[in-house]
């Protein structure tokens, strides 16, 4: 396999972490990275003294030698970065959220498919071992139907200059479920609020519907006193609890249900009650972003699609826009359109 | 201080748990209790046998010796029971929620009132040791402004036949929430899902808006594998965790919080975060049943008003009838108008 | 089968939950209670009228109509009680610890024996499903040969005035590891601390020393801010974390080992670790002291040997005289002879 | 102040964090690093390539120009190591605990005595946020007296070679005992159990009996499934639990207590129970081994004696040696003379 020749973007909060896994990733080099502020660069220096440090993104998107460009920078200039990179052939893996509106993400996923190259969005979460297992769960059908997936992802956060606390959490929760269910909604409602009144919401709430009677939910808040992660994926068979603040025991599987075998008894309510054994998979411990490095430099010498691949990527913010319509309406019914299929 | 005779008509799950605690009041007398099922009287027998058991609520009603009756019946038995009640001058205290519909409760509220007799709800929550040192700490003054309430009350629960899963769990969190704030919402947006498609939503989530610009959420379910009872209150100066499933530690108080001094500071996002120390008050350990029997009996005996009374009581019905048809039309915001007033 | 009249002896902490199950168990009628003081015949006569209360507990051990005494009563009092409630040929049923020496339960069992008659000791733990759970778990040999048996008892307690706090909590580990595993211990080493200086532990650590090399630890105190209840059963195969105070998760089950197939790989340290699944089996959920309470009535009626036998309850003592010697001398050794075979 | 140069010999498990907080320390240079294992140096050239790495501990202790030797390897080696840095007058810090025996570190301290060198070894955990919370609230009188310390350090953890489980896990509790009390205990009590049957004990119980009546206990153990790091400290004014894997709640202090206010109340137990409000202090979140890397360097260039001294460090391996005999001896009190001042 030829060796990939990688540029970053972007070395704040989360770029340390992508240099570190890709530097370590087998049949890719880190060549460079950009970012504007010298005192970042000088910490780039001083752990990896081999990475090119440079101040201008477009010294990494102009370079020959590199073949992908991650951009690990703010959400609002996601696109016109990835736009020239893949102008300029190369492949893109772009953090999350992928863009700030739907009609930045088709025009990008339209110009990868147009190139050929790669596209691709850091959906970390679906990496951890504890997603694979929730995805094995669900393919083997013993959680038999979702019935719903209800997530709590509160903490006393930062407050984000440009994007709500919905585009900040919500994209986790959004990447799972497509990940576990494949399934699309009808639709959103959402509330939140924003106490600094600014129009940046810190707390919000985010139903889902779907044609199959699921529903989705997810609590997420900057002004939690407790840090809390919890999803709640619930089949008629049995039950997941994912808690990614346990160390060893994130996943519990019941064998917990409820069901009635015709409209008659669940007429008279005749419903059959299960609470049985509880199960804790033992979990793969691989770091989730060297699993990801590791899909980016496949897709790029293999062709195969990476599991987080763009039409979750855009998915996600189909949803995010619909959701922030739907705060801004006080909780009214925004319709979404599955019609991602007709850019591809 | 006279003895208050008093008459219990439903000895079914809660019923018990009545006759119990007014069985062990002062200055009050559990003359008669009635229920349709004869096997539920003889088990009252067999407990009380000094405890008078009918099969019909009439001979409850029209019994010249009792003073109060108290009504732990399904939901849309209470109104045509309280209403015979109080035209018979007797005192009533009603399971929450108080009735199916604002024009029973306001019904009720204008008979009462009329004849000058006790109206109560039993909204236990009220007479817990959490809560009333959570309303002691919100009227220090020492958590600030209520910024949001959020709750979580979930757990593997038999569905109702009469009402949803709004009805049942979240008169818990509106009478908390009214009694620390003493706010009421401008509008509700709720979302939930009926599995058996029958209507009645065995998952909802319900968001109260408040002019103040705090927002309160109840996610409820009856179909959750694990119990959860959180609450969190959050204040700008300190904030509050209630689990109520914690032995011991049932209320802590974070000093935790987030301000900006101006608008110029918060449109900068100079946000002051603090997280500090935290601290769990030791709490009233009595049984919180105990505290709204002796309210009751007081308010008969003195005309002083109970914690629980009928304005937390119909105000509760308001949301929940709010919330309902907001369900019925995904998360379509309904306003409340805040009138009981007018009623008095 | 025929009705067993049963009196019990003591109405203090324990006696109204042995009232209580016997009130409620089939073939059995509580014929009496005896309890020197006033107030707790009272309390008696209130919730149960149709129970004789006396004050002395020579009228239930002479009276002709009753079967079987229940003796609940402080430990110093069990062995004259039950010496004559023997010698008057009645089946005997004593709260844990069964006597205050190892001669005195030689004695009863001796006489019991000879007579012909029940003799009993109230180890309840052995009727709970975690127990009983754990009881299946150890017998199916999936947890494989027991290394060690670890249990940490604590919590803020009443000091007791006649005994200290390893005859008040390890009586309950003792008859668990004795139930679980039928071994039993060559010697005992004790440490322990009496705040007071009063000679009676408040604080105190018991290890018991295996033939097999398996060991027993137990950590028991009255002075802890926390309660805690753990008891870790360690096999090669799997090992098991019993957490008493989990409401709905007490017994986890841990697929953690470690073996060395010979001796060359012991001396090298070439061990396979291995940590894997966790299983959290339901349990039932039936009141252990009805378990109890059915167990003596059958034992009494068919002759079968009851769960809670003699023999656990005498070698439950022999261990606390043992523990108790060694804490008098730091940490001594003391040996156990197991030679309760002789007196049967 | 000059610069100290540092060489750190053995980069094993625990070497890489000396290295990075030491690289990271003011007013000091990592200069070598010495382990015999090519492919450990390689990973050093890998993240560190500005610090020489060795295959002979002589080449550090023998340069010159370093300053002051950290000793990071198996216990047997810290003595003659120490020794040669001590002689050839170097500083030196040694990895927990001290050395094999007490006569070692007598030795050792009496060395660098002669030659005016600072000695220490490293007890991490007295350079954390929460030990010295403890100690502060030690020391501001809220505990009163302390009555006694009860550590669990349990986990599955690899075998060592050639020291048993006390060793291993122990000196972090006795370093933090001593730091909180400067008590020293007059007896050691042990016991403990080699599943492998090669004279290195995985499971050990150690009791600390102490003039002041207060008792200490550790229990430790390589073979439980679940891991826990607790430690209860309880004063006979307030009590402090520690629990490390607490990731924001690792302390908390107790509003508990018992007295009795005289010898007759004790004979009679009119004790005065209390449990109260409970408290969480916030911790300092700086990295222990920064603080003792601080205070190494500190030691060295200002001559004030270090938090962890050698003092607390000779000690440790006085209780350690006993705790071996007595476990040998299944129990037996071993008798501990505090003779440290003799050889100052």
């Amino acid at each position: 396999m030829a060796n990939v020749n990688v540029g970053v973007i972007g070395y704040g909060y989360w770029g340390p972490n992508i240099v570190r896994n890709f530097f370590a990733a087998s049949n890719c080099t880190v060549k460079a990275v950009a970012d504007a502020r010298p005192e970042r660069l000088a910490q780039l220096a001083k752990i990896f003294p081999t990475i090119q440090g440079v101040t201008d993104a477009e010294d990494i998107i102009n370079d020959k030698e590199i073949d992908a460009v991650i951009i690990a920078t703010p959400v609002f200039s996601h696109y016109p970065l990835a736009k020239k990179a893949l102008e300029n052939g190369k492949h893109v893996m772009i953090e999350k959220p992928m863009t700030s509106t739907v009609a930045e993400a088709e025009a990008l996923i339209e110009l990868a498919d147009r190139k050929g190259l790669v596209l691709m969005v850091d959906h970390t979460f679906l990496y951890t071992g504890a997603v694979k297992k929730m995805k094995d769960l669900v393919n083997s059908g013993q959680l038999g139907n979702i019935n719903y997936y209800d997530s709590t992802r509160i903490n006393l956060g930062l407050f984000q200059p440009d994007v709500n606390v919905v585009w900040d959490l919500v994209p986790h929760d959004i990447s799972i479920l497509y990940h576990l269910t494949n399934e699309r909604p009808i639709s959103v409602s959402a509330t939140g609020v924003d106490h600094l009144r600014n129009g940046i919401e810190n707390i919000a709430y985010v139903t889902l519907n779907f044609q199959s009677n699921m529903i989705a939910h997810f609590t997420c808040s900057w002004s939690s006193p407790v840090k809390i992660r919890k999803i709640l994926v619930g089949g008629d068979k049995k039950m997941i609890l994912f808690d990614d603040l346990e160390i060893t025991e994130k996943v519990k599987v019941y064998d917990t249900g409820y069901s009635a075998r015709n409209d008659e008894e669940k007429r008279k309510l005749l419903i059959d009650y299960r609470t049985g054994d509880v199960h804790i998979p033992k979990l793969e411990m691989k770091e989730a972003l060297a699993g990801l490095a590791c899909d980016f430099v496949a897709a790029i010498q293999t062709g195969k699609e990476p599991v987080s691949n763009w039409k979750i990527g855009s998915d996600v913010v189909k949803v995010l826009e619909a959701a922030q319509r739907s705060i801004k309406q006080n909780g009214k019914e925004i319709k979404i359109v599955a019609d991602y299929e007709r850019v591809k």
